[in-house]
């Protein structure tokens, strides 16, 4: 009786008509009331379920950081607590984490970050002074000259101009303007807000967006959030998982029966497939999207890490340039950059950035609104992503050390690239594509029937089983390639080179020893 | 004929039948057929447009943010160029960013977000032993010892860890679970998300998503964003801004004729409104929420910042595990708070953490899926954070200044809420209700007949119509009342006490003036 009195007491609940819907006439009976109920409700249902929730973001599948990984923290946990397992470690392979398989930041980068974060340390004798320029200037730029401050939704201005430089630089004059420069918190975050705006209608005129097969498992998860309509259209893996003009056509062509193809994603270099796109073919994709009228996505993240002698990066904006005035005044493109991988692998200050080209002007409007609502993308990251748009130069102080440790990490990257493709493909039922560019392999394992039919009697996708039996056997976490999208009957995974090179060979090696195992077990 | 002929040979466009839907029988048709296509594309339509983007963006506001801050953009141009005018700089009071306001970084926070930044510094004599310490124990649960790396998709563990037992001290010893801290890229990125959870249905079952009116423009644009239904139950005004339960039952019963509400938001201390729920008011609203099973959103980032002496931050938290079993094991609970308030204001860093209470275990797997697709929050804003919530401690070396620090800004923040309530409370026209805690003031104005008439035949509201006046007049930025909501026929604006005291004495002074001359020109 006493809660009920005290509900009484305070005058809520029970004491308002048309609140409980039942007799209310005494306060007697509004305290036998609440008991009455009370007990009901404490074994009601929970409001917030996997029926009642959002379907959109049920259906969201996100495989980089899915089932598999979840059993690798299990297995970490087990190991900790001095399970007996056939290997002391588990090798986070399945993710894109430089910093996490022991890269070192960039030193430069970091004096930077660490003299904006605490000014005091620009009095400090042992911190360059070019390193000091970069930090005053962001900070001149930020409010009350602190990191602490929110930005503009937009990005700290100066920062924009020094983005706009570096693509004027890299595209060899091609001109960009700071004001088509949005800084983002990572590139997810750029690509999901362009999409989030660019998805309308219903029925047949929902927006469809292409996305290239296999794809970056944020893209499939974007359009499934926004209910938006995904078109599939398949890498040729026989050609280097180049991007065939004509399986775009085919892909469009189906997808106009079901919905309104308005949006076409490319990811260059190719994320997981590591190819790097022709000139030519970038071209080829450019006069399709002009043709077909499609807003062009550019996921340009991997622009620094081309391995192969024979490849070049060539970004979208620059070739849509040279096309001549009538594509570049015409085809609407955004295209992304990031602080994450790169030779940096900042993944941690989620920074990045977006540039937007023949964006309507409305549009740009839009777009400012929407992002001022989340206030600003993190004013660290944005710092970060100044260094990488503007590092030391050939005479200041830290250049040396700078090129130093870049062209360490790059040309180790190249390394492993090939030692990863010549590996895989000495072992029978395991065929690797080159890795041209981006941080990973993509190899195609051939499973035998009984492997699938094993797969299927665990209710897995036959490269799950394969990917889980190969965590649970040397710690190794690799992604299946069906959580990236692949062809009926193709069976793939996904695994960084990440690993320093005498780590990557082991892994490489322990990764051979379980495929012949498990070919001979399912043979 | 050139460019043609060269997409001819490249084999792209054209060659492809049904690509153009027009005579392709020889190579010279297609080049012409480019040639003849090509002008009439240049003069198309962009795909995306205010008539083709995403209505539900479209349909989004910002007020902090909005054309009244773009003005004062323009405005500060235009001082840069000379222009002369009635003032020499734009104060921007429309929103809470503390340091933009000239407010020092907290000295503790700043020295080990630079140790994690730069771990050279680990070495140096010039950094506090209890900082170095919080540093290491930050940098050794980061993947690699480094900031840059990816973090857990839920945030660190040990920041968790920290948040967890954060909210048991404050909360008098009320258990707190580091698996139901997720630590998020400031307080808006945690609303967001869950709002994107919660929100299903449509028709007359689409989410109902109760909001306070006046209220902070994040929520109104998500449910925006989501296609939610925003459900307004109206703080009250004549009542120092309380929330009457009887005003919240009103506004869900007329709600259930038209949608199905599923979520209550609370702002406790109110923003724009900034005043503090008792615990009697408190308990009133969790009953209801229970009562009508609504899923309680506790906005408490303003925790730190409560000035009027008979005033106490109640956690929603706290209080519903007070009022016993039956609401504690029943009722769904997501509460917020922020690196960007209280008395640190690192605004810039992006950090934040959202507590969930009987979040059902497979929402929760859904929600650390969803918020992988994002990969982590910002790890700097997470070790921000950390600081926030495990701050130094007596005997500790650093524990004096940060103390000292820490009361100069909450006492200063004091003095200014009484200061900026007492003179607004002097000027005919104007009646501020006391700010009891946050950072804004949120007065009423009373306009003249006349003014309205003169906002009307400019369209604009009438509080937008001051607000712009005072901006031109005096370079003082507030955001008009309407951009939170306001009763029908009322009219206010929001400003931030944030400016030193000084300076917030001319700022009210001015605003004053401008009033007194605003009601004789439009009397």
């Amino acid at each position: 009786m006493q809660r009920a009195a005290a509900l009484v007491r305070r005058g809520c609940g029970p004491r308002t008509p048309g609140s409980w819907g039942r007799n209310q006439s005494s306060v007697a009976a509004e305290a036998s009331a609440v008991l009455k109920v009370r007990p009901e409700r404490s074994r009601r249902e929970r409001i917030l379920t996997l029926e009642s929730m959002n379907p959109q973001v049920k259906a969201v599948e996100y495989a980089v950081r899915g089932p598999i990984v979840l059993k690798a923290g299990e297995i970490e946990l087990e190991l900790q607590r001095g399970i007996k397992k056939p290997f002391t470690e588990v090798i986070r392979a399945n993710i894109g984490d430089a910093q996490a398989m022991g890269q070192q930041p960039i030193t430069f980068l970091r004096q930077v970050m660490a003299l904006c974060t605490y000014p005091n340390l620009l009095d400090s004798p042992s911190f360059p002074e070019d390193a000091k320029k970069r930090a005053r200037r962001i900070l001149q730029a930020c409010g009350g000259n602190s990191l602490g401050s929110y930005s503009a939704s937009q990005g700290v201005n100066c920062i924009r101009e020094d983005v706009a430089a570096y693509i004027t630089r890299r595209d060899g004059g091609v001109p960009a303007d700071p004001d088509n420069i949005y800084l983002t918190t990572g590139a997810s975050d750029g690509i999901s807000t362009i999409l989030k705006i660019l998805v309308s209608g219903g029925g047949k005129s929902r927006t469809g967006v292409m996305i290239p097969i296999p794809q970056y498992p944020l893209y499939s998860a974007v359009i499934s959030e926004l209910d938006a309509i995904q078109v599939n259209y398949y890498l040729d893996e026989e050609n280097c998982w180049a991007l065939n003009v004509n399986e775009l056509r085919r892909a469009v062509q189906e997808a106009k029966d079901h919905c309104d193809p308005k949006v076409l994603c490319i990811i260059n270099p190719g994320n997981p497939t590591g190819q790097v796109q022709s000139r030519k073919c970038i071209e080829d994709v450019i006069h399709f999207a002009w043709e077909e009228k499609l807003f062009l996505l550019a996921d340009e993240v991997y622009q620094d890490n081309v391995y192969s002698p024979d490849c070049r990066f060539h970004s979208f904006k620059k070739v849509l340039y040279e096309m001549g005035p009538e594509y570049s005044s015409n085809v609407e493109l955004a295209s992304f950059h990031s602080t994450s991988k790169g030779y940096m692998g900042e993944c941690g200050y989620r920074g990045g950035y977006m540039e937007v080209v023949n964006l309507h002007p409305e549009i740009k409007g839009q777009l400012v609104k929407l992002l001022s609502v989340r206030l600003c993308p993190p004013v660290s990251g944005q710092a970060a992503m100044d260094i990488v748009v503007n590092p030391p130069v050939p005479g200041e102080e830290s250049f040396e050390q700078f090129s130093r440790e870049k062209e360490s990490v790059l040309g180790n990257l190249a390394k492993k690239a090939k030692l990863t493709e010549d590996l895989f493909n000495q072992v029978p039922g395991i065929h690797c594509n080159p890795l041209q560019g981006a941080m990973y392999a993509f190899p195609r394992i051939f499973l035998p029937a009984k492997a699938v039919e094993a797969a299927q009697a665990h209710q897995m996708a036959p490269d799950m089983f394969y990917c889980m039996k190969l965590l649970e056997e040397t710690g190794i976490c690799v992604v299946p390639g069906s959580g990236f999208g692949q062809r009926e009957g193709t069976y793939h995974f996904r695994m960084t080179i990440l690993p320093p090179v005498e780590k990557l060979k082991t892994v490489l090696q322990k990764v051979k020893d379980f495929h012949i195992n498990f070919l001979e077990k399912y043979a």
